[in-house]
């Protein structure tokens, strides 16, 4: 039989939600999963797990208490467990994000934009 | 201070060799891993673990006992734990891969291509 891959361009296109990740895929426990970043994100951390940003349109920034990285198209990070972070873009950007399954997009920090940890496109 | 993204194309320039995938970054547990495919693998699999194929620049298929999956720049495919495959690719194609830290890239089947695990770029 001929299997399908995952097309990131084509499940970019199933949705037009700011900050609310999508998952497109599972490998053993862990998801990747699709976002598309506008504005500024909030304050928080991750205490169990390293999360995977990779840019794959557009640009943004991650905040840090002591510094920043700027991630461009083509470019990924790795934000360390329990660093706390506050991602924002100017303009919209799409985002790959990897990590366990059931990890809440606001870490610790809660708030309205606490988003479904469990949203397949 | 100023943090320093990975760039992927960016690591793909410093190696040239075909089928000896090279660690980027690790998060928790995991490597993320770029390499360059060109003609055909050995059939293989991976006895404890999924394994990621994500496709940067170029084409390339993964045959199964049961079937294959076509994959272009832009596509991911996961191929599950224990699944007989054999990546091949007519041209030059650039995979990251995502799989835990140890993955032999061989899986059970060793071999002349089995490659280095432990290799940074």
């Amino acid at each position: 039989m001929t299997y399908t891959p995952i097309n990131l361009t084509q499940k970019l296109t199933t949705f037009s939600d700011h900050w609310s990740p999508k998952i497109i895929a599972q490998m053993n426990d862990y998801h990747f999963k699709l976002v598309k970043l506008q504005g500024d994100f909030v304050w928080h951390r991750h205490v169990d797990t390293d999360e995977v940003f990779l840019v794959l349109q557009g640009s943004m920034q991650i905040d840090f208490r002591d510094g920043s990285v700027a991630l461009r198209a083509g470019e990924m990070f790795i934000v360390p467990k329990g660093i706390e972070h506050k991602p924002w873009a100017e303009k919209e950007c799409h985002v790959l994000l990897v990590e366990p399954a059931g990890t809440v997009n606001t870490g610790d920090a809660g708030g309205d934009l606490t988003a479904d940890n469990a949203s397949w496109v």
